[in-house]
């Protein structure tokens, strides 16, 4: 078989780790200097990362605009810092590692992720896994984001028909009912934000080494 | 006294470590699939870099353009982590942290610095020297760069005169003359790449722990 998976909150907590990103670079702004309340920082952090969107690259900066930082570099500086090593600091959800090495022994595995592709590449490298599949396929790479289209043009790069894949992945939406849709096999891991949302996936797993009796 | 420090070559190894960080992307690079030798892909980027300039963002990139890289994204993303976890890995030269809280006992302690904010100030919260300083002057924030200028403008932010300030710096042109022709005191650091250009400083050391016995 030729198995496709997820990036995000399907090999590693990423949901997790952008908390807590958010959370220490918001730490590391007081040390700095910036002297308000955490919880208040936190919510002004999440109202410009909800408007500009997550790859928006200067969410410190407007912090520090709309609070009128009184050393803006220093204080920007100290988040991004912090920001970057702990999202640098990744590590895959337990048992990944083993059980993609042991499916790789019987079958063919891939990435089908959405999201950027140096952001998406970068995140492999660090979790460990960027040498571990057969190849990687990468919305940004591909000109389309999750959908019908996306899982329709990696058939076409596989070479292959529907039934020979299966899709493995946390979001109901972007890894389940669309590849499902052009007739790929579904396997849902309840993790991350989605966890409690219904999806119409083949099978669901709660965690990642539960993979290996399906298979 | 208020001593001034420059940054780069002078609390750290710049240089050094600018060149260890393009050794390690290279090597990346090859790592992720890039199949050319060495030595082609070292002179490629350094002639990149020095048309680009060293703040360009995008040298990898441009790289991959011109190599018409088969992977770019994986490329890429290899390079830049590997240069990054170079450059987030940089530490003072010997001495250094010792002998800034030893002066800092009688004197006031400054950094004087050219170059972006955030990066200089990123470069202080690595070496971990970032709250040793009581103030942090860089051209970027300051407006124009190292030059008489801003030298004087540094007088004025202090409310001084030259006659109680010492600049301690690597750079003959940047650190040493400017600094000097306002009135202030320097000493030289004998280290980098400027270290065998000749200087017009009041004191030459070629190492930081010498500074204790000039004050």
């Amino acid at each position: 078989m030729l198995l496709l998976f997820d990036i995000d909150d399907t090999l590693f907590p990423s949901t997790y780790f952008s908390q807590l990103s958010r959370h220490n670079a918001i730490n590391a702004m007081i040390d700095a200097g910036l002297n308000f309340p955490y919880e208040h920082l936190k919510e002004k952090l999440d109202t410009i990362v909800q408007e500009k969107g997550s790859n928006y690259p200067y969410h410190f900066d407007e912090l520090c605009k709309q609070l009128s930082c009184k050393n803006p570099s220093k204080v920007i500086a100290y988040a991004v810092a912090a920001y970057h090593n702990t999202k640098q600091s990744i590590r895959t959800f337990p048992s990944v590692k083993r059980v993609l090495l042991n499916l790789k022994k019987t079958h063919s595995i891939y990435v089908a992720t959405e999201g950027r592709a140096i952001k998406q590449w970068d995140k492999l490298l660090r979790l460990g896994v960027s040498d571990f599949f057969d190849d990687v396929f990468i919305s940004e790479d591909l000109g389309t984001p999750k959908s019908e289209e996306f899982y329709r043009r990696i058939l076409q790069r596989l070479n292959t028909v529907p039934d020979n894949v299966v899709m493995i992945g946390d979001n109901p939406t972007k890894d389940i009912a669309p590849a499902k849709a052009v007739g790929i096999k579904t396997i849902r891991i309840k993790q991350g934000k989605y966890s409690t949302i219904p999806s119409n996936a083949d099978d669901e797993i709660s965690s990642f080494d539960e993979l290996l009796s399906l298979f």
